[in-house]
């Protein structure tokens, strides 16, 4: 049995929630796990349909993008992931969608605003869209390059990888990541649904102001501050 | 067997149904079923996917708030359930959900126009959203004070929460009520309906007006009043 | 053996596509059968959940709107059911639902425009939207009063009950009927998906033009007209 | 056994993925599959519900639209099929569908936009919406001049076939096509959420501007160009 098995499942098992959330049509995602006492994670073969899969197919890379494990060639993503894993480390799972809602705000490079508590029990934050990349970066080492961009956007705007667990990739779509797959799939699920009520918002009121601080503050506390009380 | 067996096993039937009405995305929701000569109410414990509740999973909470059995943490909004039990003493059920349409209105802080028969078949007023909750309220005792700026908005607007068994919390999403849990769940499902319908007529056509006063009246009277003709 | 069960049972199997069809949440809608032979139809008892249905449950209702059999009470609108039966003979089954993009259209109190050819393969004219009802028809027999304001608009407009087999009641919801229930079904599932589809046509392009004649008439006469080569 | 079997099967399948893609109400679509060694293609007899359908009711028919082989008529689009093989010698399977968000764009007659990478993955160039036909295109041999009408337009623009395996038709829905009709059906999925994203990306900001052409050119290759390294 590989010394791989456990983020090979671990990684299929994240996968396999995109097709049950409603993230993903066909191929158009992928997900990975990764063992940093290992220096490795498990990430989606390219183009595989998700009911073909299986954990064995998941393919092992290290934190430099180079395949380590496996038969089939890794998602066209793999070097983004690989990127964010190298200088993020605290998080041990990466997802990427097309979803249907968080592409068109993508599409549309705009943040997501803060509208109200469903937002606010996960960020205190607009929701960040990278710009979209340069000639340069993308006619470069394009996922590599997608990986600094969203990178470079945090530094820039100071915001902390470790409190807002996603992005917009202007022009493209999202990613999400966490301290764990199921955490990162999660923060997919949370993105889709925030960007679908906050259209529909605007929709109901073009006007519609961001939410108060106070608010944000107590909604995000209750759930992520040290006195939190959300959950067991 | 638990005196709250009764409570315990509506609570959790009740909360079942919003996953299978679309009304929640993972935990984002809950239900409580109160017995008035017990003094107390079963609610859904914090965080907890609904494929992993069990009815013995159900906390006992008294209507100060206080749990009186139960192993797990209850739901985070459980003092705005405490609240309206107290106060408002015709009612057995509460549910709060972030359903998708009526939390953009919320998030837009709009009372939901009334637009046509299927929102007069339960309403005769708009679906009232209160205003969003003061700087003072937030930092307090932030989830008992949810419940006394529902019923404050209730008093000022001088409706009668037997009549109008559901509210928008500005910036937050709704909550509905009823003399059984599973009014108050149907009831969840009607607003969220009613709010897709008001948001998509005004799409078709800006300035549509309220309905007229003659059909409101008759719309609800056939199904609440006393010559009423809906059902058996 | 009942003389009426096969409307009984017709009225039942009609009746049970409804939530399939996505038409309908709860109990917001009714088909009903008629057998012309015998001067009755079978109808929906009022609000009984879709789940608990039978076909013994269909109440027998004569034209003039009389119960001739049954233990439960017919929806409440049979009255509109039996007046359209008494006046247009041709038709065999009726459906009422308060499906959401159609009833949207209807709220706002407009046509649905003509503006391509799913639509023109059903109808070639825009769906006709009767205006509201007014208070005098309200406060008398507002159910016997709703087929007339039906029958008066298409009166009014030159319509053919037997080519446009559907219309919106202004401020309040769809009705559609048919040769046979089932018709009188794919009518209410056609008349959603083209009240969707005019709504985001309208969005995709504010002034979008009516479809011209000469395809009007191509494709409603190719499913419909002498020389007819749809279907087998 | 039929010598054409394998392409009665092929269009089966293919047929049978519609409403499971939800790309088709009722009978609203139809796939057709060829075999050019043979000089024919497969298709859906025309308005059989998709749950009735068998492999043995497809229909044979050539490249002149004349029927070879079944006892069922033919889909009433089968000359827009027969046409688009005769002239365009690489494709294998055709796709029409009245998918609702494609059907939206070509009622409003606009080309969809390239607003982001999910569009560029599949084309480099708008999605084109041929213009509405003209009178005499109509009342003459419809459906084969609608073969003509996307073939003309396709020449206009100086667009391959073999590249842009997709057209809105005027006023009316999207035909798809590929190399197989599994890749067809595709196609068809891929245009429904073009569709719907670019929609929604308009709505989330009205002035979004058409994708940079190193984004175009980089996503397009790295699935289709000579050094793509999308799939296995």
């Amino acid at each position: 049995m590989s010394i791989y098995q456990h983020i090979k499942q671990s990684a299929y098992d994240a996968n396999m929630e995109l097709p049950k959330l409603g993230l993903v049509l066909f191929t158009f995602g992928n997900v990975s796990a990764a063992d940093r006492s290992l220096g490795v994670f498990a990430i989606k073969p390219s183009g595989v349909p998700y009911e073909n899969l299986t954990p064995d197919m998941m393919v092992i890379v290290d934190f430099d993008g180079k395949t380590v494990q496996g038969d089939l060639r890794p998602s066209s993503d793999t070097k983004t992931h690989a990127v964010l894993y190298k200088h993020w480390e605290q998080i041990n799972g990466i997802v990427h969608t097309h979803s249907t809602y968080a592409t068109a705000w993508a599409q549309a490079q705009r943040d997501i605003p803060i509208f109200g508590t469903t937002h606010a029990d996960h960020n205190t934050v607009d929701i960040p869209c990278a710009p979209p990349m340069s000639d340069a970066m993308i006619v470069g080492d394009y996922e590599y390059q997608t990986g600094f961009q969203i990178m470079d956007h945090f530094t820039e705007k100071g915001l902390d990888y470790q409190e807002v667990e996603m992005v917009l990739v202007g022009n493209h779509a999202p990613f999400t990541w966490g301290k764990t797959p199921e955490k990162a799939v999660y923060n997919s699920a949370v993105l889709e649904t925030v960007a679908k009520m906050a259209l529909l918002t605007e929709q109901v009121r073009k006007d519609t102001p961001r939410l108060q601080d106070s608010l944000i503050k107590k909604h995000y506390e209750r759930k992520h501050g040290p006195d939190s009380y959300y959950g067991q």
